[in-house]
């Protein structure tokens, strides 16, 4: 079997999970490399997963001509000069989300896929992979919910996380730029069309701390597309009961609903508190095989030499919304696209 | 309108609520007389709700002409001799469950119905009235579920109602008597036969009290049914969230469940123990509507000169299955009826 | 037992409901006049519930003395000029909502209701005495879920109610007036606070009758409320399941659903289709028990010389934030208040 | 990292995923070597996953050193000389379950694992290994249950897969046999104990196809177990909605439940049906997860030399109790063990 050959940067909360699945869980994949700044951490992943190369410089790796492609998992503010540079490089490239920080930052990663027809490239809306998601495009792609009307995006990290969200809050970029970025994404995806007007509103209701960076630990937006449906995303960092995902399609003829309980797994416990399921507690426990299937679909494409359905336009599109939404939420005004 | 007079007897945690229902949630009857052995009961009941009659004798009040009908809710012991004594005074008679507590009570209660054939006899099987129950019934009834194979019946009192639960443990008849008589009545209706050999088991979990009258505080029952149906019941008195009373009939076309989660009302909660909602804590809460149905059955019943459903054979029958439970469950056997 | 006596005008798809529930329902209440145009409504419902009096003229129920309260559930555009009347009259008043169609209308009301101090005026906002609502209203004021941030909530007909809704259309005031004005009393009542900001869109999904009067099948609208809570309103007349009316109120440490799976009854089915719930299909189904409880209060509020927590100013300030919302909607603008 | 390198025999519906699963989803294990007596099906399997060694001959493959493993998914008549075969020829073996079909064929495999104490030994009751039902044995472990007072087992094969099922009748042992003795060893694994006393019913409701073999479609079972807790199995064949596995653990101070819901992934889907969940449809999709731990537990042991939780007595215990069930069920009695 042919197996693609990677090389992996940044081995962080996201990185080092990306890796393993990359190493152990894609049939056709081989993780040869690995890089970060952070020495230890290569060292340690080698060392463990038995992986050959490791490097601490992003453009050494680049150099090393054994790799078939390269995956990108490093801080958001890299990643387009890193996508860039791995095409410029001859490699196919994988980003994680969202695609850059600002829009020019965008375009210099659109310039690069353009000039590199004969690479893939795919950016990490991992959520477009998640069974559940899959699921409910194929039903509204074959009709069964008529026409969409309405979709609702929540997203929301659990309070027990407050302390790193807070530690981050300065170059998040916001809720709607770090969190709602997904759901944006699956709104374009699932309404088949772009916004046009958005409204956005929120605040800090249990921590200040994110006020300081003109941002809320609670937000939400209404949006309007170009082919008249409707968008309402909310974003928070306070969910008391875990990592809270769940979106909502509303169609003139069915209504689809994705993990408005996000169960752990299937055991329902009836004690003093009634009856109830205990919840997913981060990203990586509700969209773990999400996070293969997209690897999954990177290799295959690589090695059926066609594109992924997640295109570098998608990464800047979803990245002028999320702009548009942070200045209405900080402005308190309608922006419109 | 024409108005239903009718004397209660019994004011007890049931019978109460049935007074009170009977007063203010009927609208074609009257509580015109109650009774009860317990003079400060009757004596604010009568000043409440404004009753014109109480007694203390209840031979007393079947003396009244004024009244229409006879309502029981006295303890269990009292009620075949109770429903022969209205009948003969000339009252219809409706009866709490059980119908008797020993077989030759039934047949006393069976002979006076039989006599007064044109008087409306009634037990109150109030499960059967139950929106839900009813629900499930017209289902089964117009063959959505194909036929069925097996009836599975619980019966759980909550925990934190146990000390009663001890206290009455003696005179209760034990667990099949006193609690999955509600669940067999359930499957002779639903099954539409009769059981033919059951298997019984169980014993004292957590409250080694229940075993000093052979009784156990969890116990269970399998039963073959004439038209070879099956019947699983269990009878709890630990449950741990709250009054669970559920049953499923599995088809071969279909399945129905009704109220495996006993929710309290429509509210789910989003918190520190997951996504939950809580549940029901007593009878009084979870078949509040069934009580009334089941009156306002009986009143339609005498105005409208028919019968209901509910017959006093009901009474006998589920008699006679509950003893042949408790005793396949006392000797470890296998009872065939 | 002192009871209130009532007159009711109007005896439509709702006011026949209210009527038969004063009829039998409430303990202490009496339905001894009741008022249409419609003669024939008039004729059929004396006869059938042995109502005493019976009216084509509202003014000439006015007249009768005999009358304690009066109940009004007459087409929206009449209710201020039947509550003044009936309050200068000397009665008691619960009206249907919405309280007025114009601002006007409401101030006339207002009016009326400040002049006679002394008397119970109550507006139908009945969601708020549904047994789930109450519940979680005691929920958010013991402070269960910390601080509100979020109020969601949809109001959805069923598609199968279409044909009602067209015809009705032209003097319905619009999705937000007609059906999102429950949702803003209720955002006002758990939120504690009036809103500030309003943005709304929407369309003609399915049915483009609705556009001819500048209205949509399916609205939405985000707002900004002024303690700096936020409140989502989805409105719709194509809901393929149901009527379906859900509530969420997301706060810092807990969030509560309320109805967000409508269903009929505890009866669960597991088919074809599924493990699947039947669910409720229109207002009268779903809030049975809240319209009973309204009506409970107002009699209860007269007996004991007290007022209820559903005010006049309550139905003007929710007019005012539906018309400013329609607004919103009918502009694409945001609208502040 | 080192690689345990595995023969798989058997190629059929389980096999395959099986073998596909050592060969993809297992990083530390290789699959080196298939066999089936089908030739087809063996090439096949070479050819598209590139395994290097193909046999049709059982034996044959056992005098292959270069195997460290041999994994057994062929019928279940030979399992336990393969067993033997195996561990005599000295290798570490996974048999599929049931252990034997007869109680000789058990002793003969236990006698073989007993010689080979240094070779690790492993049963595919890969329930144990489902992530839900880990979950639920921690929970019980670690007291959140209290004392178990009944386990409740499901275990139904979907209608739609009926013409197999009949197909196979002959040689699957009965309900009990086949499918019930999952319920079994899950019952012994949650309850701690062993099966005393059985009573067992059931029939052909739909299918009489069955009643040729003195089988039922649909049967049951009530066992008590030696530390006096209690067990209700229930097997059928004729699910409307789907594979349908569910088990419930009432304890004295919790109650758990697995799979009430064989919920395909987690999407809700609101429509003229209702609101409802689409099913999973056979074991491949139910637990597809469990089969992949089940395989990297046993791997994982070879590695670490230790013993997995499931031994060759679990095997034979369940099967001794599955006998005893069908005994009871042919002779409609009570069975003592
Ligand atoms: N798709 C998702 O659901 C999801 C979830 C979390 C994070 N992310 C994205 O993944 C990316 C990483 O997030 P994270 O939470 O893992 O971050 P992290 O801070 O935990 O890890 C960042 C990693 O990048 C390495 N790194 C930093 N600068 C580098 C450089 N110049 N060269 C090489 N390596 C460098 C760090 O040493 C570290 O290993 C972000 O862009 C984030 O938006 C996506
Ligand atoms: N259908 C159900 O769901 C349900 C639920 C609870 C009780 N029950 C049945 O209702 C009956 C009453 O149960 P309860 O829990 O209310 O009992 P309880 O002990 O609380 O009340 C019994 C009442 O009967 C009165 N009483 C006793 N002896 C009397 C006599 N000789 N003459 C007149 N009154 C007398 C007592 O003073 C008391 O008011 C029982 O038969 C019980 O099985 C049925
Ligand atoms: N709270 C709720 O959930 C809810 C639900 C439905 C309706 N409503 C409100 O209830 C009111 C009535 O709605 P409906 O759907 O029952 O309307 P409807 O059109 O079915 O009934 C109106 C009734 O008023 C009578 N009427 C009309 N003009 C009259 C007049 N001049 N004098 C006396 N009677 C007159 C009609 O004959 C009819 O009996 C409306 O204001 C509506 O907004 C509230
Ligand atoms: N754990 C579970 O959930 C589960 C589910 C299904 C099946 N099973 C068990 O797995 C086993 C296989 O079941 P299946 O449904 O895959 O059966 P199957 O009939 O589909 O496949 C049997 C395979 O064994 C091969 N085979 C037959 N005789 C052989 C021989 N003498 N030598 C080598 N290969 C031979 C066949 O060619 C075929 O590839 C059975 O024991 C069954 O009880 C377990």
């Amino acid at each position: 079997m042919k197996k693609i050959k990677i090389g992996a940067v940044g081995l962080g909360r996201l990185g080092r999970q990306h890796a393993k699945n990359i190493a152990f869980r894609i049939p056709n994949a081989e993780l040869l490399a690995v890089c970060s700044i952070n020495q230890e951490e290569v060292d340690e992943v080698q060392k463990n997963w038995g992986i050959e190369y490791g490097y601490t410089d992003y453009n050494e790796m680049l150099r090393n001509k054994a790799l078939d492609a390269i995956f990108i998992s490093s801080p958001s503010a890299l990643h387009c000069q890193q996508i860039s540079d791995a095409l410029e490089a001859g490699f196919h490239v994988f980003s994680e989300k969202p695609l850059g920080t600002t829009l020019e930052e965008c375009k210099l990663a659109e310039a690069a896929v353009e000039k590199h027809q004969d690479k893939v490239f795919m950016l990490g809306f991992m959520r477009r992979y998640d069974p559940s998601y899959a699921y409910a495009k194929k039903k509204i792609e074959t009709g069964k919910i008529g026409r969409p009307i309405l979709f609702r995006g929540y997203s929301q990290d659990p309070e027990h996380a407050i302390e790193g969200a807070i530690k981050y809050a300065d170059h998040s970029g916001g809720q709607f730029i770090d969190m709602a970025v997904h759901d944006i994404d699956l709104a374009r995806w699932l309404l088949d069309s772009e916004a046009e007007s958005i409204y956005a509103i929120g605040g800090c209701y249990a921590h200040p701390e994110f006020g300081q960076y003109d941002d809320g630990d609670n937000v939400s937006a209404l949006m309007q597309f170009k082919n008249g449906t409707m968008a309402f995303l909310f974003a928070g960092r306070t969910a008391p009961h875990g990592y809270n995902v769940e979106t909502e399609i509303i169609g003139t003829k069915g209504i689809l609903r994705i993990a408005t309980v996000p169960q752990k797994n299937l055991v329902e416990i009836l004690d003093e508190h009634g009856v109830r399921k205990e919840c997913s507690q981060d990203f990586l426990e509700r969209f773990d095989q999400a996070y293969v299937e997209e690897v999954q679909e990177f290799v295959n494409c690589i090695i059926e030499n066609r594109k992924p359905a997640v295109t570098v336009y998608d990464g800047t599109k979803s990245t002028i919304i999320a702009y548009a939404a942070t200045e209405a939420f900080k402005e308190n005004k309608l922006v419109r696209l």
